[in-house]
């Protein structure tokens, strides 16, 4: 899949939208479906109109020019592009909340939904990034966004090149890295207390050799059923969630 | 979203379609992509000569062009429909397991792609059965066939008219019921052993009120995030596993 590249990012969709004025994040420029009266339309144009974002009331037919994902629901903004973080940013989170530092890691994952509902996740389950590698994987853009329903404007994502490396160097600062695969301990038998690193693999052919073998634990999830695996962002949902049960302890 | 009614069903993607095979599907007719001499795509073939099947080799415009899904990579097969189970072929099901019978009701899924991985989720969690509505609802099209990887195959789906009727039916068969929301009890303190329905919500409203008032307890997903919920198919598979750590027990 071809990551899309962009200095400006479509917004798209009512929730996305609003979410992304109420984090603060400088919207540019705002399409609005003209004539659209309903409430959720009214509040993001009265957000919009507090702060410097230009407002424009275009046609359905604009709109759907204008649609990266062919879901804007009547609203479309203009923001500068979502910035990626750095890894020393999201330990900085996790200090200034006095939590044990909780990342995820995406060993090439290719859908932009996945990469989106896991962002989603990652911000309800309290974790205080997502780290995604540069090659062989989808990066931040508009699906991306709006699956996440407004999660990326709060959990930070940060692209590296080299997963290993970024995990030798997170292992100096005491992380423990945990992957997903069949052949490991079923999660509720391992301890994924402390800080940790949750590493998902790719949706074909799951968490590549190298990095496996940097994991310190191998967690599988129980498969009582005849197919292979889960889909990707939802064994992300189930890992997360055992690491917050663990972590409520 | 608008139900496709089909009497014959494309199956598309090389794992949906050979996993249609290994479970023992009647598949009328194969469309290969002519030429193709890669190692899936021969074992399907395979396995398609050894039934009834008729065989195909296509150009890949032909295959474009039946395509529903747009990702059929190489292969698609065509089924008579994925017939509805019955929800005492579910309980049938959990008997012949020995096993105490466990439900998901799906109270207006909208979107295939959740449907799909929600299927997938309760097969691999052992679930007997998935319970979804008529109205306002998507049905067993191509998509959720394919987002299903199979499970379609082997985990019973019926569909009813009215949801909470049934759930009162399945009451005096001794089922309860817990539904997913908000304002419920954290979900790790509760008892969700026994003969259970989970009943997950529509994508945007949730549970509606009259199933809601129906259930004997609402479930909770703790939600450390800043925005307001979790993708429906991630939260039906926390949900679902939550109950097989349980079960474990």
């Amino acid at each position: 899949m071809e990551e899309v590249q962009v200095n400006e990012t479509k917004i798209e969709g009512r929730n996305a939208v609003m979410e992304a004025f109420r984090s603060g994040k400088t919207i540019d420029k705002l399409f609005v479906l003209d004539g659209c009266q309903d409430g959720p339309v009214r509040s993001i144009v009265r957000e919009a109109k507090k702060g410097d974002t230009i407002v424009n009331f275009v046609s359905k037919e604009r709109l759907d020019q204008l649609s990266e994902t062919g879901k804007h629901q009547g609203v479309i903004a203009m923001a500068a592009a979502y910035e990626y973080s750095e890894v020393s940013d999201m330990l900085k989170l996790a200090e200034e909340r006095g939590e044990a530092p909780f990342l995820v890691l995406l060993d090439g994952i290719e859908d932009p939904h996945n990469l989106g509902a896991i962002i989603r996740t990652a911000n309800q389950a309290g974790a205080h990034g997502v780290i995604i590698t540069k090659h062989r994987a989808v990066g931040l853009t508009a699906v991306v966004a709006r699956t996440s329903a407004g999660a990326l404007n709060y959990t930070p994502v940060a692209k590296v090149t080299n997963l290993t490396q970024t995990m030798k160097e997170l292992k100096e600062k005491g992380l423990w890295f945990v992957c997903a695969d069949m052949d490991g301990t079923v999660m509720y038998k391992q301890n994924l207390t402390g800080p940790i690193g949750l590493v998902i693999g790719n949706e074909g052919e799951g968490v590549s050799r190298l990095v496996k073998e940097n994991c310190d634990f191998v967690a599988s999830i129980p498969m009582k059923g005849q197919i292979d695996s889960l889909n990707a962002s939802v064994a992300a949902g189930i890992l997360c969630y055992e690491i917050v049960r663990q972590r409520l302890n």
